[in-house]
């Protein structure tokens, strides 16, 4: 791919190299060799761009650069522009409109034309799968789904009945969306009785679902997973849950039931989070935190509970040597003691 | 359904409206619409009694309700009674006794008659499957597997060799029951000689088990999971565990090997149990929380480690100033050093 | 097997007892049987050899015992020397070589002439399967994959395109080897653009992966789970991590992408390590920790975030009483105002 079909597609411009150069990959600054295309998104890095063996290299417009033996390309955000070149160089493979013939598709489910069914795979009555679709062997299709265009279903999903999944989603191998809610009404005898699990979930446009994923169905009404999430790997949300627009769900993060994710909001490894709470727009809670509160629109919070991230540093500081101030505090009240003796004898 | 219908059903008593009340279906206070029924549990909510929009609720004893215009079933405990109307408009499908062509049952397995498995699941040697188990596509059950009335077992769940699961239980998709234990012996080269696991896992009836959990066998012996026990998704529970009658397990709490979780226990989500040890009847752990002791019977701990959840709450308040705290202690430090030079000069 | 044969294979000597003991089994102290041999490691079970019904015993060479109706064996570690006698007792099943007819495996596959593919298992374009591999049902192993001799793949994994698995491997039920990293960039409209993951996941020699893990492949380059390393349930390698020889991840422990996992390090339940950071070979990060810095090679760590464990150990102890801590500064805070008001009245 040239230089400048690069430069147009990933809206960068170039300022040093020929717009004719021939490039055939992208790779990080460290691991790029000739002819590929490299960026530098972060400073630290600087000092690496003397050393890259790439062909070409996006940089934002500020970072001065000495060489002139590699083909610059300027970016108001040069790792969004890299995105945008290996997006180039890996395109999404072409669907082949196949259904496997040790698949097995219900003679009720509606199948567009352009779609492809692996061995093994199941797709229950009713369905209707869009045009695009890749189901991939040996995931299994419920009753009564719903598939939208171009979504990947990778070997081992289960997509619960009555589960919707819309357009350009990708779920990844073996999770699993739409299993009961973990719900239970208390019996006289202190058992537990099962509270059906009658809902579904709905997973909008361009969401992403890692692997081993468990998404729950609500007991009422649904689970909504909105347009661009993204869910890593390991990831609990609990039933009646929402996760709102662009949302970021990193890996073995938890929900409990009927909790609101809020758009961008990031929640990173681990972290937990209590049922019938409110997550605001934009808000960050870093790994291995937990909230069983609100959290405001844009705060960073930190810590089991959580709260606001610059406290919880000052708040770990301490407790690194906490041994010692209950020591301190110790000496204290005997130091105390000992004076007021002295000023009352 | 009518109204006395479900008043006898759910032990409740009609205090207003018509006992040939026809009902359609059951939910939330806020979500319910006309023709259904809901509840009320939590005081809270009580101002929602107002604009709900249901037909009747259910009601404790106490509650006062000042509309004529809705059925009232008082009951002791509302919410087990919205729970049994919920199952009663949403009762299990029957089973079709019907194995799948393209299943898998080997001619060993002692199927019997009212039996439904689906495609591509597969029934190893000498397995026995009791009358209406339900088991769907792409689930495999290892041999010498036994499975007890009325279970299901969900797609891509794996049953491994010689376990044992009861009448009544449901195991949701992708879950593993008999895993290998994580067991290994230190070399002389300091290597990992890994440990046979040998046993298996007996799951007793009623038990249900979430998605994408993970049980595995004892490696000599038998990991239990006892009558009524719920377990949630992302669950892990290690070799030789005993999980006791009724004990709820919340999402992605994990259990090294060899403890013992007692009877009613409540383990909420992302606890952690380390080996060896005995969780004491009718415990609880909060979420997130851990525990490498004993925990006495009845016990509410919290924290990592966990300890008293009273005393937790405090040491957790004092927590998020103790940064202050640390400075205040510093400062102590200088004005008692003060006035002791006072004092001596 | 005769007592002789065992101490013969577990590099063990015959104290006491007759080498043609017929033995048909091994199991730990409590569990033991007549007929059976058992070990001590830990010395406080010393009392419990008094009670056991096993025919053999292995000790280390310290161990007093003051009975003459059992073998001893003694071991320079009894605990390995069991293993080994476990294992002979319980050897891997011989492999038949059989494909089965509701398999499916691509005619591009080159499939060595002893191996095992049951039921459902799906072997994709231009694999490799070297001999002595058992592939059980209902698995994937996606195209260009390579697996190599004597490796066990469990029911419903899946192995990812471009994937590699060395010899002697077991790969436990529904874990995931390969999926896509979680990699995006954000865009000018704040959302987020899927980064091509387009790397693999190498798994080396004798390597074993619970149930329910994920391990993602890089973005660009591999993933590596080297020789020996052990990984337990429902862990989450990210991408372009490396995790060394006979390191040790314990259940649900989760790591960020680009991260190196030292030889012989010991993660335990539950932590988690974030991303681009070194832990030094032989380090050990207790259960329920997480660090976001480098760790030097040796160290134990304990925390959130994690430092010294036995500095740890102390902070805790204080936090236990940090509410009280807190209460006891305003009380000398209060005291040392009033001295101050005493000296300069």
């Amino acid at each position: 791919m040239k230089l400048s079909t690069i430069a147009e597609k990933t809206f960068a411009r170039i300022e040093q190299g020929e717009p004719d150069l021939e490039l055939k990959g992208a790779a990080g600054l460290d691991i790029a060799g000739s002819g590929e295309i490299t960026f530098l998104a972060n400073p630290k890095y600087t000092p690496h761009i003397k050393e890259t063996k790439a062909s070409a290299i996006f940089l934002n417009e500020k970072e001065v650069i000495e060489r002139a033996d590699i083909a610059v390309l300027r970016s108001q955000d040069p790792y969004l522009a890299y995105t945008r070149a290996l997006r180039l160089f890996y395109p999404e493979p072409e669907i082949v409109g196949f259904i496997h013939p040790k698949a097995l598709v219900d003679e009720t489910a509606r199948v567009s034309e352009n779609v492809e069914i692996g061995a093994g795979a199941v797709i229950g009555r009713n369905c209707i799968i869009e045009s695009g679709v890749k189901i991939f062997p040996n995931a299994t299709v419920y009753d009564n789904v719903k598939i939208g265009k171009n979504t990947m279903i990778h070997s081992g999903v289960a997509v619960r009945e009555n589960c919707e999944i819309g357009a350009g989603c990708i779920i990844h191998n073996n999770s699993v969306i739409g299993s009961d809610g973990f719900g239970y009404a208390k019996t006289e005898e202190k058992g537990w009785l099962k509270i059906p699990q009658t809902g579904n979930v709905v997973i909008e446009d361009d969401v992403e679902i890692g692997a081993n994923t468990a998404i729950d169905c609500a007991s009422v009404g649904e689970t909504r997973i909105k347009r661009g999430a993204k869910i890593d790997n390991l990831v609990q949300i609990g039933h009646s849950c929402t996760i709102e627009e662009d949302a970021l769900i990193c890996a073995q993060t938890g929900l409990a039931g009927s909790s609101i994710i809020g758009k961008r909001v990031i929640l990173a490894g681990q972290v937990g989070i209590a049922g019938h709470l409110r997550v605001g727009d934009d808000a960050v809670i870093t790994a291995k935190s937990a909230t069983s509160h609100d959290v405001e629109n844009g705060k960073i919070i930190s810590g089991i509970p959580a709260f606001d991230n610059r406290d919880w540093l000052r708040s770990i500081a301490a407790f690194r040597r906490l041994g010692e101030l209950a020591r301190t505090i110790r000496a204290l009240e005997k130091k105390l003691a000992a004076i007021k003796k002295t000023n009352t004898s």
